[in-house]
């Protein structure tokens, strides 16, 4: 056993995973190796079709065999259609042990990922989050891997893709417009579900790539965001997805008061800071409080008269609304959190589709996280070394995925972790996270109802404190916060779990922050 | 010594080359190898700029040593000012035998790249044409290269790149706009030059990318048409390029009566054809027989109420009109022949740039070009075969650049050569093309003032004599054209070559079609 640069237990090897202790947020180079790709020159010729009438004979086209890797994107969560339609189709062959490699779970109704594990058609996972049955299945021991499962952020994922850890031998992408020879895109047709961003790395590395869509169109479809260079076959079916699912209810403004309080306190953080100056740019990403957050940064910038120069990340109409009020000049799209959002790219020249890699991946030659003044990440608890724990729940079940926040927060001049000091009878703010995915030295500022804590580790710890202390807003500690909790909540109960390790939650660099363990029953 | 498809006497191997001789237009297969890339991972930090104060300081920092890959895009074409500047500075530094490899060579006024070979800066060269002293150079035995110069289509240096044939060491991109982090494009700035196309595989695969500008703007730049995710550095100059010179003149309507004469064959040719209905693309390409063709061919769409689903390639101001005209739904531009066209993409969605493999390459899962129902070809000569020349001139000189021609030929539905059967005192219709550089069996029609040849060998010969039959237009034979041209010019002597071979003419799929040797003094 050894112990990372967060304080967290884990062996020297997992199976056959070779653990490197996560170091420091920045500790880690980019490995000096050419960035791999597994993608196989073609030779399409005008006269072969690429479209297939099944996605059954996709698979046997692209010649899927047992223990191979399949990717797909979460663009649509839960209103997502083509991930079950995909494995039902691959469990009917008879092929098993798959590495399932999507950017994120998604569990739309009726989908049951475990069912999958159960009957060995997919034996290895490689995820941001593993929420639901899969995850709890694993956790609880219902299910199991032949290896843990591998956790990576948006930013991660791209990175492992290149340095050839993951490599992908089928992509099966969601378009909801696409071509017959596979020009496609996320922003046309029937069912919309907006940016590609995170399809990209996956059209340009994997060695097949089959796009699955529901309006197919004349060639050439414009606009194209994933080139047919890449394609090997095409399947239509009857519905790829459903883009009134895609926020799931979270696009509606909350009227929790709660929720709005806080949302209102991040918004103050921001207007406070010196960044908050024409030109600064800004991700507030999509739960309750986040999209609150962007209704009350945007009163703040009109008040000073303001215009951002981007917006970043996953998107919402609350940003959409921001563009169109002169309020943002450019939005990067790596993911389009809502109906309106999905839809914004196709006439706004503003709002632009992103690569994900060009979002967040630390091991490229730059991206966008790199320039961000102010990021808002949600968590489901924080402990008073400020590691956020954005993974597992009040009884160590699956509850959301690492997403974009590790890299957000590695990021940004100015990381808010943004939430209540409990929720129910748990408490948020804890001594300990359960599960530590986002090191705390890359938070700057706690935003909760009851108060606000920086982050003394924080690199612009002195700069923020100076800011927040001139415009008079009080602050806190993450220790006065802790105990707040805890004094309403009584001493949670510790989570037992066993020595059994069902997961390994990757940092950005490659490197473990923590693994998750079986519970004890 | 051995003969390929087309009849040519190639050696073995010249130097350290070996040949694969050319065996007809689908005759290889894509290498069933991995794609490779040479690009390495970076690790961009935020607070790492990578503005350079010049391109002296950016040619040590990429680390350029003797004997690695430079690589540029011509899109400036004789309007250049990058590829002068980059020279000279490497000059200064005293790095020698350089392999150089444009997209294609530039010959802006003032730039003499012989004197780059002379003093060994440049030791190899691999372009798609070396027009101008370069070349002249080379033929003549003025100057010499280490190894012959390898002569590319648009289609086969993507193809090549990916294929570890060419693999640059570092590539300078200039762009009209920038932001200091390297997100760029052409669309933007003081001196747009319209579609990046030729750079984004250089961008994808070289080890170094070097964007130079002398437009930075704020950050993120948008559009960005190559991310900052492949960038190491950038450098302000006064000025890129000229864009009143992209296009030399060529974009204005000829006056000449021959040259609009035979446009209007062309365009005849086209409507007559049953490919000429809703939906059709053509490519009609930047001579003065090409954009005067356009011109008609508009009218023959208006007079027919056709829309076309797509025009390809090197687009003029001439498309941009009929797309404005409403009578073609997406330009698909991976090069911008003049000023008005470098404009077009910016506001209008439905003209886009595309990647020149998206465009060309064969073998990748598919380009534009497999879906082209017209492509209209400029040539210096074409032969009783229809093989066709585009690279040498009467007296042997380099004359122009192998261009996507060939692959255009290759792909298109009817493929025209269009020339005049003579050139001042030179027929342009022979028995042997000089340099061989379009294969004839893919060569569907050669268009003349003085008659229209259909070649038998073409594998829509049937189809083509059907339709211009039915529309009432006369045919000659490739021979009648080519004794006319004879009886009103006299047998042209030989061109006297030496055995030693300056150049090889490779095919679209890497085997080579001819090579070019020095003249005999």
């Amino acid at each position: 056993m050894m112990k990372n640069a967060v304080g967290r237990e884990l062996p020297e090897r997992i199976g056959s995973y070779v653990v490197r202790p996560y170091a420091g947020p920045e500790a880690t180079p980019a490995l000096e190796t050419p960035v791999q790709s597994r993608r196989i020159a073609g030779r399409a010729r005008p006269e072969q079709s690429k479209l297939l009438p099944s996605l059954t004979e996709a698979i046997r086209a692209v010649g899927l065999k047992d223990g191979m890797t399949i990717s797909f994107h979460h663009s649509f969560r839960e209103g997502d259609l083509v991930v079950g339609q995909v494995l039902e189709a691959i469990r009917a062959l008879g092929i098993k042990d798959l590495r399932f490699a999507p950017s994120a779970v998604v569990n739309p109704k009726g989908l049951s990922l475990a069912s999958f594990v159960q009957d060995g058609t997919i034996s290895r996972v490689e995820a941001s989050g593993i929420r639901g049955e899969l995850g709890d299945g694993l956790i609880n021991g219902a299910i199991s891997l032949t290896q843990p499962a591998i956790l990576r952020t948006h930013g991660a994922r791209p990175r492992a893709i290149e340095a050839g850890e993951l490599s992908i031998d089928v992509a099966f992408i969601a378009a909801s417009a696409s071509d017959a020879w596979g020009n496609c895109t996320g922003q046309l047709g029937a069912n919309p579900c907006g940016s590609l961003g995170y399809s990209f790395v996956d059209a340009r590395s994997a060695e097949k790539v089959v796009v699955i869509t529901d309006t197919l169109v004349e060639y050439p479809c414009c606009p194209a965001s994933i080139s047919q260079e890449y394609v090997d076959y095409v399947v239509q079916v009857e519905q790829i997805g459903d883009p009134a699912k895609i926020g799931a209810g979270a696009a509606r403004l909350t009227k929790n008061p709660r929720d709005l309080q806080i949302a209102r306190e991040v918004a103050r953080v921001m207007a406070a800071s010196r960044r908050f100056r024409e030109g600064f740019s800004f991700q507030t990403g999509a739960g309750a409080i986040a999209i609150a957050c962007t209704k009350y940064l945007g009163e703040e910038m009109k008040a000073r008269n303001l215009r951002a120069s981007f917006a970043l990340g996953g998107i919402t109409a609350g940003i959409v609304d921001l563009y169109d009020a002169g309020r943002v000049r450019v939005v990067e799209c790596s993911q389009s959190f809502d109906a309106v959002a999905a839809k914004a790219i196709l006439d706004r020249p503003g709002v632009v589709e992103i690569d994900n890699a060009a979002y967040a991946n630390a091991f490229n030659k730059g991206n966008f996280l790199n320039h961000l003044d102010f990021g808002v990440l949600g968590a489901l608890e924080v402990d008073t070394d400020f590691n956020v724990n954005i993974l597992t729940g009040s009884s160590g079940q699956m509850m959301g995925g690492l997403g974009g926040g590790p890299d957000v927060a590695a990021c940004a001049g100015v990381s808010i972790v943004a939430l209540p000091i409990l929720r129910g009878r748990t408490p948020s703010v804890v001594k300990r996270v359960f599960t530590c995915c986002t090191p705390g030295e890359t938070v700057a500022c706690v935003v909760t109802q009851a108060g606000i804590a920086l982050n003394p580790r924080h690199r612009n710890y002195q700069e923020l404190k100076e800011d927040l202390e001139r415009a008079g807003i009080q602050l806190t500690t993450i220790e006065a916060l802790q105990q707040l909790a805890e004094s309403l909540t009584g001493v949670p109960k510790p989570i037992e779990t066993t020595d059994e390790i069902v997961a390994v939650v990757e940092y950005r660099d490659g490197t473990v922050m923590d693994v998750i363990r079986k519970l004890k029953e």
